[in-house]
């Protein structure tokens, strides 16, 4: 199982880079099976390449993210989040509460994002 | 699929019912065959004999509770809540985040809930 430290760093590392918005960098933090659901009730994306497709869709928007709450147990992790998207002048936010299944390396095996349109926020 | 609303109203009842405190009220929310693993990483309970103990354990602790966040996607639930525990003069609060899945009747079929000892603030 890999330790609480080694997911929490997973963590905060994949909303780095959500933000920085480097498709194949996230790929590095994504065990090669692994599986997206996002949001919840979506196709289940399985593999690197598919989830390439996933991120690269909205690689260049800009974007800030913020972990707000993190819970860590076992090999998993759900946490609260902000994810605010910059358009021109205007800025819209989403608060998803992620899931997150890890290997023994801490990459990701699974993620599954819970939020829907209606929880979109215009700032 | 149980509505979004009808999903809501169990968390909602759920969070209700655990601050009150009956631990026969709270099994009318779990399907028969339920599961409940809380902390994560503890021993998953399965069935209203196992999940009655669990519950039965802290019924008589006086309790609030308050939903924070809450996130429905299909037939899924994950919410950020606060559980404050009063004991005396000394009141103290966990705050996890809880994943659960539904039935038709958005009866609660598995109960998941993420949160540690170091999760555990003093008020």
């Amino acid at each position: 199982m890999p330790s609480q430290e080694a997911i929490a760093q997973t963590v905060n590392r994949y909303l780095e880079l959500v933000a920085a918005g480097n498709t194949d960098e996230i790929l590095t933090l994504y065990a090669a099976d692994a599986t997206v659901e996002d949001p919840i009730g979506s196709d289940v994306l399985r593999g690197h390449d598919a989830i390439r497709g996933f991120y690269a869709g909205f690689q260049d928007i800009e974007k800030e993210t913020e972990l707000a709450q993190l819970r860590v147990g076992g090999s998993e992790a759900a946490y609260l989040w902000h994810l605010t998207l910059v358009t021109g002048d205007s800025r819209s936010r989403i608060s998803p509460i992620s899931h997150m299944t890890f290997d023994e390396d801490a990459k990701i095996l699974s993620m599954r994002a819970f939020w829907s349109p209606s929880d979109v926020k215009v700032l």
